[in-house]
């Protein structure tokens, strides 16, 4: 049917072509949204001068949980007032969930919010009001080596408006409370029964 | 260089295919990961007889915010005991963004934990201990065209072992306090900054 072998080397060559463009389409189109969903765009940047910028789309990352110290429990002003809602990357939590460990570049952000209530028609207790603030944690071996565990603090405020950008805080400051008193990698999951479902093995 | 008209026909006809099945293709990859994370595979099922299956993957979908009804608030005995984990699955999540509106076929998942300690290097306060309960909302405006709002309620039970499957609540024991004290279309929004934060033209 073919008038030569010409013929066939140039269909050949289209079909091949289009097959790459195709192979191209889908490599481009799944990588970034279908392997974590926000964690490319959402993931955090550091400024020039080595500060870092407010984590943005950490709201869509994974929940981990959420510890409570209400003013009222804290003679009226908690260290972190007062709901901390915490979350991770969803790279590093696919990467928890195989390994039971937290990758080099996990991101955990802890975002606060106060008590707005403490009645509902669900009963008595604690109820979330407005944001007041946003702390963020990394784990880095190289950024910061330094850092016990290679886990840095930063935090953007207890109090709106919240900094652009800040410094890690020192060691003192969060990384020994955490190494000291967190059960997994300087991560509280005593208190994050998500984290410890998700782990292998786990009951 | 072709040596007749069938062999272009034939050629335009393998080309097109190979289009068709790259299109075919990326439309099999990309809408299950890229639109929507887990959802498509993670949204729920029912069994034959009508019940609700227990949702699975809502740990990975969107965060909305945990009331927190402690039993030593609520004479040993909290409705919803203790913390109330609320999920809401990521493609509804996302029409709620651009809409500020529950879309048909939005689900919310409610996971209670209870409290496993109520002191931590942070503070006083309430800290999550182990799963206990799971509920589920749906709107659903065919399948529950006589619930009002379209809105019906599930509980898998408030104590593990949970029910494998369920039938919904009477609209009596759920639905009504829903529509009369949640603000946003039986949604309690007064109590869930995320969701507040995300709806179009807030503050």
């Amino acid at each position: 049917m073919l008038g030569s072998s010409r013929s066939v080397t140039a269909i050949v060559a289209a079909l091949v072509g289009i097959a790459g463009l195709s192979y191209m389409l889908v490599k481009a189109v799944v990588p970034a949204a279908a392997v974590s969903p926000d964690a490319k765009a959402a993931l955090v940047e550091f400024a020039p001068d080595g500060k870092l910028k407010q984590p943005v789309g950490y709201r869509t990352w994974v929940f981990v949980g959420e510890p409570l110290t209400p003013n009222d429990l804290n003679g009226g002003a908690a260290n972190f007032p007062e709901f901390h809602d915490v979350y991770i990357d969803p790279e590093s939590f696919a990467y928890y969930k195989k390994t039971g460990e937290f990758r080099d570049g996990t991101v955990m952000v802890k975002e606060l919010t106060s008590v707005g209530s403490k009645k509902a028609s669900s009963g008595n207790g604690y109820f979330q009001g407005e944001f007041t603030g946003l702390d963020t944690s990394i784990k880095d071996s190289k950024r910061f080596k330094d850092e016990p565990g290679y886990w840095a603090y930063f935090s953007f405020g207890h109090k709106y408006p919240l900094k652009a950008a800040v410094s890690k805080n020192p060691a003192s400051a969060c990384n020994q409370c955490h190494q000291e008193n967190a059960k997994t990698d300087w991560v509280f999951s005593q208190y994050y029964p998500v984290l410890r479902a998700a782990a292998p093995h786990s009951k």
